[in-house]
């Protein structure tokens, strides 16, 4: 292949970059054939270069960079690959290297959530491209299939499993009937949590990949805060033997749906039936289900993160990029938010509902609890009386399906009844009536 | 969107058409918004245009045609969609289209699969599209994701369950413990089966299927003729229920595996871990699982067939050949077999295998069939003695990992042994050791 190689600038050499670089060399033949140039890397820039990386490659000196502009401003540099996370400073770096002509490849889903709107305006304005299929569910493909194979669908539902370090957690909860607090600290053991694990466990990370994936589906741009989110820190080792004694999983959930014109956008630990598709994908693996007009439902499962499974999306965003290079055709799919569909407030969910309550043992408890639902409104399909341990009881209820403004009224009345000791649990139920 | 619009003709107004059709018309804006410009169907061709469609749509009459000429010869129409299935007359209708310089998008399966390298030749010559991401798994997106998203993976293996009618049958036989011919019926009645079921039941669309799935992910032109292949015929419900006290399900997997490049190709009835995930792919859907050096494993679910699903997947191809089009980019992905791996003879085959034979009921012969596996070196894992009844019993084997040369002659053998009466079963196993 005597062409000239389209060539690559990687800012960022940590668990996303490596993985990038080694898939990049690993495949190289294939990879240039598949373009029909050859595709390099030129400069791999990373303020330290000391230690050390979950794949070691030698990487001549030549290469090695610590500053961004070695990349940013170089004219033979084609595509910028940027592998930092978070939004500073990486906002800016991709913005240079977009007004400079580059198109851009990123796993970033907080820079995508966050600042979508001025990314994808910069780079429609060069008609550049700018993609992040790594930016959900790590290797497994769900933006370009959605962008592509199943445009010609309109989207009513996206559910899926988009955190691997939680479901690991709800995983071991379930299995080995631990609480989080113990299931938190081997998932930290074993490399599936970060240090501070605030951003998985209080569901701000699935709320991004959420935005993501919902501004794709609905053709309109989600803002993260218009995501109702609920972490799992509340959820007891008793919730998940319960619900499963009542046949169902719990896990956490990114759900969005379109209602007549309107999204739904929730976050949340959801009990699914067991012979859910969803309820099967245990520790680290992510799946993402679709509902489209057409396709009907389709699933998309894999691991969701990590340095291998994330390179592989981020590669095949760089061959699909020197693809369009090779074709003159970068920015041929650009950014479709073109609706502006209203965001219904989490007050407005009509679901089912899982309780766990504690209660004082003793006669006329369920009568006054029951007499409270009935009053609101609330249908209960079944209860089970747990533990019932000297002086309290645990009562377990599955609620018909009702509105959330109607349960949280109910739980704020439950909650002052004498003889209700604690709301244990309040978790949302997908479940068929 | 004043633009003027880039033109389909649809050959063939049968299932796949009707499917591709009304997705079109569904969703008309979006999809002009996605692409840039108006995409709008000028003409549909159908030899007989008095029978009932599967979803009836008024189409006005000057858009009906009965001679494919009409799309093939038309210089405005840019798209040509091929939805009549077989390969004649199609394979003379996208030959002339893409010599006509026109985009092809199809769902022919057989077509692909057995004209592949002629037809990409002919489209890679005009810088044309040949889309099919509607020949495998329906609306699952497969195809694409080969292509694109896991185009830096060296991809291992491919594994799947690509027809809906053999899984629709096996989980029949599974669930309701019915015998094959009973199964097929229920199939028929409700649609799943053709009126002659040979080519599903006889795994032949499978092979069509892994034929295309194969020559993608290990770029290597696959003939279906070299495919190994057995179809579901000779199953019974004994063996469904066997292998569930065994912890394992029966299912029609198509699988293409790559071992020191070479390749391993079959389709053929296998037991799976009731715990893997194709395992739990029931009734008319299929899944497709993928190992990529960089991904790890990845799974596609979906309907795998169907008039609105096929129509989705032809409708995301059409998109994409329009955005290709607009943007001056046809032919940007282009056939992608660079090399011409050896195909392992299924003698070559390591595997487990369970086995069901029906024997005298008399001491001796359990020892008898086992001195033969010795001798051959074939290791038996365990054995189960079922249904002694009288005169004959029936045992079940499952042997550690051996191969298909040495289970063929152990089974000749055997079966030659006098109170051997009747080899009732042998399939192969994925297992772990």
């Amino acid at each position: 292949m005597a062409e000239r190689p389209i060539l690559v600038g990687i800012i960022g050499y940590g668990k996303i970059g490596t993985g990038t670089y080694k898939t990049l060399l690993d495949n190289q033949d294939s990879i240039d054939r598949q373009v029909g140039r050859p595709v390099r890397v030129k400069r791999l820039v990373d303020v330290d270069w000391s230690s050390p990386r979950p794949v070691p490659i030698d990487i001549p000196s030549e290469m090695k960079a610590t500053d961004a502009d070695e990349v940013l401003t170089d004219p033979e540099i084609a595509i910028v690959v940027e592998c930092i996370g978070g939004t500073e400073p990486a906002l800016d770096f991709v913005l240079k290297a977009l007004r400079s002509g580059k198109s851009v490849v990123t796993s970033n889903k907080e820079l995508i959530a966050r600042h979508g709107k001025e990314l994808f305006d910069a780079a429609a304005e060069r008609s550049l491209d700018l993609m992040f299929e790594g930016s959900v569910g790590g290797g497994i493909p769900i933006v370009r299939p959605l962008k592509s194979c199943l445009a010609g669908n309109r989207i009513s539902r996206i559910m899926g499993i988009v955190n691997g370090t939680t479901n690991f957690i709800l995983t071991r909860m379930s299995q080995q009937h631990v609480e989080f607090q113990e299931a938190l600290a081997e998932a930290t053991r074993l490399g599936y949590a970060e240090p501070d694990p605030t951003n998985d466990v209080e569901g701000l990370d699935p709320a991004f990949k959420l935005a993501i994936l919902a501004s794709i589906a609905f053709e309109t741009r989600v803002q993260v805060d218009s995501i109702y989110r609920e972490g799992i820190t509340g959820l007891g080792a008793r919730d998940m033997e319960y619900a499963g004694q009542l046949g169902y999983a719990i896990k956490l959930l990114a759900i969005g749906t379109e209602i007549d014109e309107a999204l739904e956008l929730r976050v949340h630990p959801t009990l699914l039936p067991a012979d859910h598709p969803l309820a099967a994908v245990s520790g680290p693996f992510n799946a993402i289900f679709v509902r489209g007009s057409s396709v009907g439902e389709v699933m998309f499962y894999g691991q969701g993160a990590g340095t291998m499974p994330t390179g592989s999306a981020v590669v095949g965003d760089i061959i699909d990029v020197a693809r369009n290079i090779r074709s003159g055709a970068t920015g041929r799919v650009a950014c479709t938010c073109f609706e502006g569909k209203h965001i219904l407030p989490i007050e407005e969910l009509e679901t089912r509902y899982y309780l766990r309550l504690r209660v004082a043992d003793r006669p006329g408890v369920l009568a006054a609890i029951a007499t409270v639902f009935g009053e609101e409104g609330v249908s209960l399909a079944s209860v089970l009386q747990m533990d019932a341990s000297g002086e309290s009881a645990e009562i377990v209820w599955l609620t018909h399906t009702t509105k959330e403004r109607q349960m949280q009224r109910s739980l704020k009345r439950i909650s002052e009844l004498p003889d209700v000791h604690e709301i244990s649990g309040c978790i949302r139920a997908e479940a068929e009536e």
